[in-house]
């Protein structure tokens, strides 16, 4: 029981981890779907709000000891990857 | 016993962002400290950074059920009381 209570605080924690992380992904996409559009200056700011604010809540369930360090990098290496990807693709417009 | 990990968790979350507080109460108390020497203009920025971490890190732990919005609310406020506090002293100098 104690350990099932565990498990289920893991997979809440993963799953609003991904939930955000998912936010990020959309943003990106919205930003790569419209890059014939003239660039709102603002959106590389955003996007490196929420990249900051998804690491510190990464950082905290690492700390909590609900996620192993490398599961939170792979959460952020992912969206890291897609930025990379928005910067290529708008440098290449 | 699954209650007691759950307390447990409720314990550790609640010290972890008391102490992610604490480091910001210093950087204030260190500014105000000084308040006399030049000002570093980056440092409004540095803490804006860190309360929109700490905020994200509350709001994480509260989505989980780890820590009431009304203790979240607590945590905040007292770091904003003392933001506050250091932008009249820096006004008044």
């Amino acid at each position: 029981m104690a350990s099932q209570l565990k498990v289920d605080f893991r997979e809440r924690a993963y799953t609003l981890l991904k939930e955000d992380a998912e936010k990020i992904f959309k943003l990106i996409q919205v930003q790569l779907d419209h890059l014939t559009m003239p660039q709102c200056p603002l959106y590389e700011e955003v996007l490196d709000t929420q990249m900051f604010g998804l690491s510190r809540e990464i950082d905290f369930a690492v700390r909590l000891g609900l996620i192993d360090e490398k599961e939170g990098k792979e959460i952020l290496g992912s969206v890291e990857r897609s930025l990379t990807e928005l910067r290529e693709a708008t440098l290449k417009k």
